[in-house]
């Protein structure tokens, strides 16, 4: 078993109204900020999973974005491993999973 | 000029309560999904930047998060490069700057 930190990356689908990523538009002039367009907000989820290999791991979370995370009708995901995987293997009993 | 494409990952800092977080651990075992652990949901945001490189463009994005995008007292946001700038203005050939 090994450890793997993934991000999911849920955007809108291009053509999808994105009601905050006006709001931030709207607020550039209050802050006195030039040249931003095309702003688009979305949800950033990173979560560890354990699983046998990359791949096992990377297909869970492959499975949970189009199940859970994602509303495939309007948002669009992009999995991003971020971090080094951890083998635990041979790991004590005990040695808990870090939070 | 230049335009660049940044996106902003906000992220509850550790230690902060994360209710969706713990919303979509607790929605794994009705879609019977194990070994995922430490979910942290925050939010992306992707923006083009016209400025006149690519560090004016960064100093207007950092400005932007710091003010607008992140809360500081309980979020974490990091910056990100995600596309190679398009050269809009008058620059010679190969005058591009790096991505």
């Amino acid at each position: 078993m090994s450890t793997h930190r993934f991000a999911v990356n849920v955007t809108p689908k291009p053509g999808i109204l994105d009601p905050q990523g006006r709001a931030v538009e709207g607020s550039l002039g209050h802050l006195g900020i030039d040249g931003v367009s095309a702003v688009r907000v979305g949800r950033r989820v990173e979560l560890t999973v354990d699983a046998a290999d990359e791949s096992a791991a990377r297909a869970v979370v492959e499975r949970l974005a189009g199940e859970l995370l994602a509303n495939p009708l309007i948002e669009a995901y992009a999995i991003e491993s971020i971090s080094g995987a951890s083998s635990t293997v041979g790991v004590p009993a005990g040695a808990g999973n870090p939070v």
